[in-house]
C-alpha cells in the first residue's frame, strides 16, 4: 500500500520563438512550453504528464494541475490506477470543478496531464510502454477506462466491447509487427510559415531523402504566398510524395474552398483546421465544398463529445487526436473507439513539445486493439526538442519505432527542467539578461 | 491621460452547499462563488468584473485573470476604452495565450472579467449604466465592439449594421419605456434539487403571489422525483402559470425525449440544458424528438462559435446567454445580433452570484437596440446573494427595474468581499473552525 506523497508542477518553456519553428497564420511566435507534473508516491516511483502550450498562458495551467491533483481521490495508489476509470471522472465531474469547463480548455487540459501522470505510473509498475500496457488490456478493462457520457447516442458500451473484441484476433502478431515495423510518420519541419522559401525548400527534400512521403505545409497568410510555396514545395518533392495543407483555424467558414481552389494544387492531401475547432457544421459544409480533397482537424478540439459530432455530421475525413489537449488516456481511448465506429482514420497531431513521445502511443494501441489498421493513417512528426525527454521518439526511414521504456514517455530531463523553467530558470533569466527577450 | 495603475483579483466565496441553494441534477453541492477583478487607474476610478464559478476551481480563474490583465494593450485608459473591439480581440486572439482556449474554458471567461472591468469603467466615466452607454452607441460603434471572426458564414457586419438600423426608430421611446416599466423575470428559487416537496410547494406559490407567471423546476435526478414533483408545482400554481425544467446537462442525447414524454407534463413550457453544451446536434434531436415544446440553452455554451452553430441547426427556440462565460460584454453583443439574425428570443440565465446584476444589461440592450421586442423574452432570477452588491438588482411585481447607477453593475461590498474571501476570509476561518466546512 503507497499514497501519493507529493506533486510537483512546474512551468517550463522553451524559447522557439527565437526561430520561428511552429510559426504558423494563427500562432505567430510560439515559445514552445509544457505545464509539467510529477506525482511521487511513498514508496518512491513517480508518474510524469504534461500539457503542451504555446507560451503565455502555461502559468494558468499549472495553477489548474494543481487545484486538479488537490481532487484526485484520497485511496492509496495500487487501487487508484485499478480504476484510472473511475478516477477520470472523479476529476472530470466534480460537481464545484466542472463548472470552469465544463470538460474543455485549461480545467480539461489539466485533468489530462494528472491523468497521464498516473498511467505513466500504472504502465512504469507494470514495466510496459503504456501502448503495450494498454493494448493488452482486455476489452472490459478497456471499456471501463472510458467516460462514455454524453457520447450513448453515437457509440454505447456494448458497441464498443463488440469493435474491441472484432480486433483480439490477431493482436499478438500486430504488436510484433509494431515493434518490428513501427509505424508510418510525416513531417510538418519543412512548411512552417516563418521559413524563407528557400529554407523550406531544402527542408522539403531532405525530409524526401529521409524517408517520409507525407509533408506538410502552413497556409493561410496569404493566398500569394500559398500559391508559391506549395509549387516550389511540388517541384521540390516530386509528384509522388503527397503535401497537406495546414491552415491552422484561420479561416472563415465560406472563405476556405475559394481559398484552398486558389492555391490550385488538385492534389493536395488533405486540409487541415481549416476553421474555428469549434464549428462541426462549418467543417461539414467545407468539406462538401473541397471534396474530393480530404478534411483533417482535432488538435484543437476540445472533448470527445466535439469529435462525436463531427463524426456524425460528416465533417471530417481525418481524426487528429492530441496528447494533451484531450483529458489524458481516458478520453484519446474513447476517440479511438469514435474513429472505429465510424470508419475514419486517426493520424494523430503531434510537434510542440512532448506531444511526439506522448501520442505516437495511441496510434500503436489503435492498431493492436482498436482498428486494427493502418491504412491511410500516419502519425505527425516534428523535430525539435525531443532532446529533452528521457524516453524520445525515434524515427526512421520515415517510420516511428515502438516506444519500448516502461511509462508514457513524458518525462523530461531535470536538468532540461530547471534550465527552462519560467522565467526562473538560468535559461531564461540569460535570454532576459542579454537582451533577447523581455519578460 | 491615465493609466491602469493596479489590479486586484480575489477569489471569494459564498457557502452555500450548506443550505442546498442552487442544487441540480449536476451541481449537487455549488458554493457560489467570484473569481472578482478591480482594475484601478492612476487618476482613482476603478471598474469591477466578475467571473462566477461554482466553488473549488475559482483559484484557477482567479489565476487565470491575472494573466489576462498582464495582456491589456499598455496605453492610456481613455484609448482603450474608446476602442474596447480593438482591447478584446488582444486579449483574445494573443498569439500565445489562445492555445490554452481557444475562446473557451477558463481562459475565455477570465478575458471577459477583463471586459467586464473595463466597459464598467467607461459607463462609470460617461456616467451611465451600460446598458444605456451600449443601447446608444452608434450601429458603426456597436458593430465595431463585435468579433466577427468565425460567424461571417452566419452574420456579417454589413448584416449586422442592417439589425442595429432597423432598430434605431423608436429607440428613445423604448429606452424610456425600460425606465417606467422595466422587464419581465421569472424564478428558479422554488426549484431546486435539494428542497424537500414542502419548500419547493410553499416557494412556488410565493413566487407566482410576487407577480412571476414563468418559474422553473430542476430536473434529471430521477423519473419517479420529477412526476412528483412537476404535479406538485402544477397544483400549487394553477394552468395559467409556466413551468419550465432544467436537467443541467443530464441526459444522455436519447434519453431526453423519452423522459420528459415520462414527465407526462404537455404544457411544459421549455426544457433547458437537456444535453452536453457542447452537442449541437444533439440538441436539434432532441428539439425534433419533443417538438413542440422548446429546447433552452446557453448558461454553459463556450462562446458565439457555438451559439452560431445552435442557430444554424435550428437546434434551440431560446438563448440562454450567460454574462460571465462568455467573453465579456462584446461577445453578448454578437450573441444579441445573431439571435435576432435567426429570430430567436434571448431569455438570460442568472442567478449564481452576480449573474442577475450583470445579466440584465444584456436584455435592456436587446430590447432597445437590437430586437426591439420582449415577445417571449424574461431574464432569470434567483433571489440569494443580491445583498453583496452596491448596485443589487430590483425585482418588483415579476418584473426586473431598470439599472440606473453608471456602470456594469458587478461591484461587491468590500466588507463582502473581505469577510468571504477564501480561504483567509474570517466568514471562512469561522466555518472552518466549527467544523461545518473542511477544507
Amino acid at each position: 500500500m503507497s499514497r501519493i506523497a507529493s506533486s510537483r508542477v512546474l512551468d517550463v518553456r522553451f524559447p522557439t520563438s527565437l526561430e520561428l519553428d511552429g510559426s504558423d497564420a494563427v500562432n505567430v511566435d510560439p515559445d514552445y512550453s509544457g505545464a509539467y507534473l510529477v506525482l511521487t508516491t511513498d514508496a518512491g516511483d513517480s508518474g510524469y504528464g504534461l500539457v503542451f502550450t504555446a507560451g503565455r498562458g502555461n502559468e494558468v495551467v499549472a495553477a489548474a494541475i494543481e487545484s486538479v491533483v488537490a481532487l484526485i481521490p484520497d485511496s492509496d495508489v495500487e487501487s487508484l490506477l485499478d480504476d484510472l476509470g473511475a478516477v477520470s471522472k472523479a476529476l472530470i465531474h466534480d460537481s464545484q470543478f466542472r463548472w470552469i469547463g465544463p470538460e474543455k480548455g485549461v480545467a480539461h487540459m489539466a485533468a489530462g496531464a494528472v491523468l497521464t501522470a498516473l498511467w505513466d505510473l500504472k504502465a512504469r509498475r507494470a514495466g510496459l510502454p503504456l501502448w503495450e500496457l494498454i493494448a493488452n488490456l482486455t476489452p472490459e478493462e478497456f471499456v471501463a477506462a472510458v467516460d462514455f457520457s454524453h457520447l450513448r447516442d453515437a457509440l454505447t458500451e456494448d458497441e464498443a466491447l463488440e469493435i474491441l473484441r472484432r480486433a483480439e484476433p490477431g493482436k499478438a502478431e500486430r504488436i510484433a509487427e509494431l515493434k518490428a515495423s513501427g509505424y508510418a510518420a510525416y513531417t510538418t519541419s519543412a512548411g512552417w510559415l516563418g521559413y524563407s522559401d528557400d529554407k523550406m525548400v531544402t527542408l522539403a527534400k531532405e525530409a524526401v531523402a529521409e524517408g517520409f512521403d507525407l509533408i506538410k505545409l502552413k497556409v493561410g497568410g496569404s493566398v500569394e504566398d500559398d500559391v508559391r510555396r506549395m509549387k516550389l514545395a511540388r517541384e521540390a518533392v516530386g509528384p509522388e510524395i503527397k503535401i497537406a495543407v495546414d491552415a491552422n483555424q484561420k479561416w472563415e467558414v465560406h472563405e476556405a474552398a475559394p481559398w484552398i481552389k486558389a492555391i490550385g494544387d488538385p492534389d493536395i492531401y488533405w486540409i487541415e483546421e481549416p476553421t474555428s475547432p469549434d464549428d462541426v457544421l462549418g467543417h461539414a459544409r467545407i468539406r462538401r465544398e473541397v471534396a474530393p480533397i480530404k478534411i483533417a482537424t482535432g488538435e484543437a478540439v476540445q472533448n470527445r463529445i466535439i469529435v462525436k459530432q463531427l463524426l456524425q455530421a460528416e465533417a471530417i475525413d481525418v481524426l487528429q487526436i492530441d496528447a494533451t489537449r484531450f483529458a489524458g488516456p481516458n478520453e484519446n481511448l474513447a476517440n479511438l473507439l469514435l474513429a472505429a465506429k465510424f470508419g475514419i482514420p486517426v493520424c494523430p497531431h503531434a510537434g510542440g513539445v512532448g506531444l511526439c513521445e506522448l501520442v505516437v502511443h495511441f496510434s500503436f494501441i489503435d492498431y493492436a486493439a482498436v482498428s486494427a489498421s493502418q491504412d491511410g493513417r500516419v502519425i505527425e512528426y516534428v523535430d525539435h526538442l525531443h532532446e529533452h525527454f528521457v524516453d524520445p521518439v525515434v524515427v526512421e526511414g520515415g517510420r516511428y519505432q515502438a516506444p519500448s521504456a516502461p511509462g508514457a514517455s513524458g518525462e523530461m530531463y531535470e536538468k532540461s527542467v530547471e534550465r527552462w523553467t519560467y522565467p526562473g530558470g538560468p535559461g531564461w533569466v540569460e535570454l532576459f539578461e542579454s537582451g533577447q527577450f523581455s519578460r
